[in-house]
């Protein structure tokens, strides 16, 4: 109980009222509204409020905390572990928050907005009577695969629709995770679908660990999370070479719109992953980045010509046709009504499929430039 | 003449005072000594007076103007010219301004700093008598090759040391260009070495232009100027596809030092000329972008372990000692003190070497965060 205790931050209901009135009056916190729901949501991060941190009622759901990557297991787990740690899949998706209020079991993304699309499928894969008899959890999970509305990569062993994969639980009004083995019996006791548990590593575990890294990256899985088996449960993330070619391919299609950041960050964590894996720098491997980068590109041209403009198609599947509108409504919002094109809403088999585009404002505008035959100063 | 007259710019002694006391109270007028030199130079563009403006007492020599860039040919030649323009070659090297002062025949950069190395190297490249002839002129040249101390990159037919390649002339205390014909007729009177000139072409002939553009990709220049034969002297550059190879292979071992967006720009500049020219993407072409990007964060940090830094090395040959000090105390003051190494510095065959290396503080404090186990937070 030691642990639990330090492990958890919990306000007292009176000061954490202090704190969102202040998050409020800072402009931190803001009203949204969806269909039938109303909350409050932590904009950008309010002292102790994360991102993400969202309010229903007075009930505060914590913000997913960001997790520091590593970029080599060498040295890394030396310096950012004291103790064993666990190591799971991080699973290539979306990272949502379930919980139940006022008698619905309802979804959140990691900015803190319901999602309409989880909440209206999150049934076919988890047990919500895990949050009738624990009213306070708060189910921390991957959403990943093809049909899903946000992501244009998915984990290999997900052919079709999306899974839904567990990592962690959190209480209602406090921050922090439960302990890795209570997290466990809940999700076994529920039936909870879960990200791969690799198990419990030690420092010293290091060549094990990096040949699971190596076995991952040959699978086309995107990489680890470690967390450390400890009250201040430190955590970590490592990700594989090849992930960083899949997410270069999906990237060079929306130059532009992403920042160049994220092609250079996933460049040098590819070399560094080839370095300290002594992996072979083989003319396939080479060839796999160069056309990665150049076939994106190209494809954005393509589709440019063609449309007139460069947008990312999305498809997912509802069980009810409100939840399909309501997934919309909510991507008007975030993108703008003029960014999102609706193109098909229409039932499927036992679904609801809703077929839309997003569009890329900046590598539409940039191509239209140059294409036209515009200057660049740069 | 009627074109001379629009060419230029002239403003009259007294109201370029006027602006340039302006540009002084305003803090874009900065002093600069060394050795002997003193003279004040534009830090950023005020007014008429681009980046780089130097003057040597009252004497205004203008910054070379920034020079648009065109990412088709296909389109931009509509767009960009309504005359027929003069085609020359874009030498992959640094861009100096060359004037007589005082009785001197001084170099400097696109920035406006006097360059010692230029300086003491011009005689070997051009009859300076150009400037007894004709005080008032200012040769705007490349000056490209391995040994040279800014660039790690040189065009492939400078195999040793440098050479110089004049391509504009300019007048004192004006803006503007001299027409092509008036260039020319004076670069060939005084045996100046020219840039390589194609010779003139008009929008009809893009089937021809793009067809040199090929040619130049194939033999590793960097591209070609367009400077349209008119009153307006509009102007664009335009370069080859594989240049972009070589500028990423060189990068990549600096990332972090340079801007995240020098290697998106130039993966989106080979993918328009892949296209453009209807290139055949070939598992070598792709294969040679891969290893352009890896081998350079590799060799990073392999310099990183053996040196405990990432840096670049330079040698150049100067005729004078004084010369190659003055190179380095001038790097010192660009780049600070503790980022430049003197390494050699001695006289071999007809020359003094001077061999140095520039730091690249970001790559390496990147590195070793990374390499030494840091988590970074994305």
């Amino acid at each position: 109980m030691q642990d639990e205790q330090r492990r958890y931050l919990s306000v007292g209901k009176e000061r954490l009222q202090d704190l969102v009135a202040a998050a409020h009056a800072g402009g931190q916190l803001r009203e949204e509204h969806l269909g039938q729901w109303c909350y409050r949501r932590v904009v950008r991060s309010f002292r102790s409020l994360p991102t993400g941190t969202t309010l229903f009622g007075d009930t505060l759901v914590y913000g997913y905390p960001k997790i520091g990557r590593l970029s080599r297991l060498d040295t890394g787990l030396k310096v950012q572990f004291s103790h064993p740690f666990w190591v799971e899949e991080k699973v290539d998706g979306y990272n949502v928050r379930i919980f139940q209020h006022a008698g619905e079991v309802l979804a959140i993304t990691r900015r803190g907005y319901i999602c309409p699309f989880t909440t209206d499928r999150l049934r076919d894969f988890i047990d919500t009577r895990l949050f009738e008899a624990h009213s306070e959890l708060v189910l921390c999970a991957e959403v990943a695969g093809p049909e899903n509305p946000y992501n244009r990569d998915s984990p290999p062993y997900v052919r079709e629709d999306v899974g839904m994969f567990a990592f962690d639980l959190m209480r209602k009004d406090r921050q922090g995770f439960l302990p890795h083995h209570e997290k466990e019996q809940l999700l076994r006791e529920y039936g909870v679908p879960e990200v791969c548990q690799y198990g419990r590593y030690e420092v010293e575990d290091l060549p094990r660990l990096a040949g699971l890294a190596r076995e991952l990256d040959r699978t086309g899985r995107e990489g680890i999370v470690l967390k450390e088996d400890s009250a201040q449960d430190r955590r970590a993330k490592y990700v594989t070479g090849r992930i960083n070619l899949a997410d270069l391919r999906v990237g060079s299609a929306a130059m532009k719109q992403l920042p160049a950041e994220y092609f250079t960050q996933r460049i040098l964590r590819l070399g560094l992953f080839l370095e300290e894996h002594h992996i072979e720098r083989t003319p396939a491997l080479y060839r796999e980045l160069g056309e990665a980068l150049i076939e994106g590109v190209l494809e954005a041209v393509a589709r440019w010509r063609q449309e007139g403009k460069v947008a990312d198609h999305f498809r997912c599947r509802f069980h009810r046709k409100e939840n399909a509108e309501l997934m919309l409504e909510a991507l008007y919002r975030l993108l703008g009504k003029g960014h999102v094109q609706r193109r098909v809403l229409e039932p499927r088999g036992e679904y609801y499929v809703l077929e839309f585009s997003k569009a890329l404002p900046r590598t539409t505008g940039l191509l239209a430039h140059l294409l036209r035959g515009g200057l660049v100063f740069d």
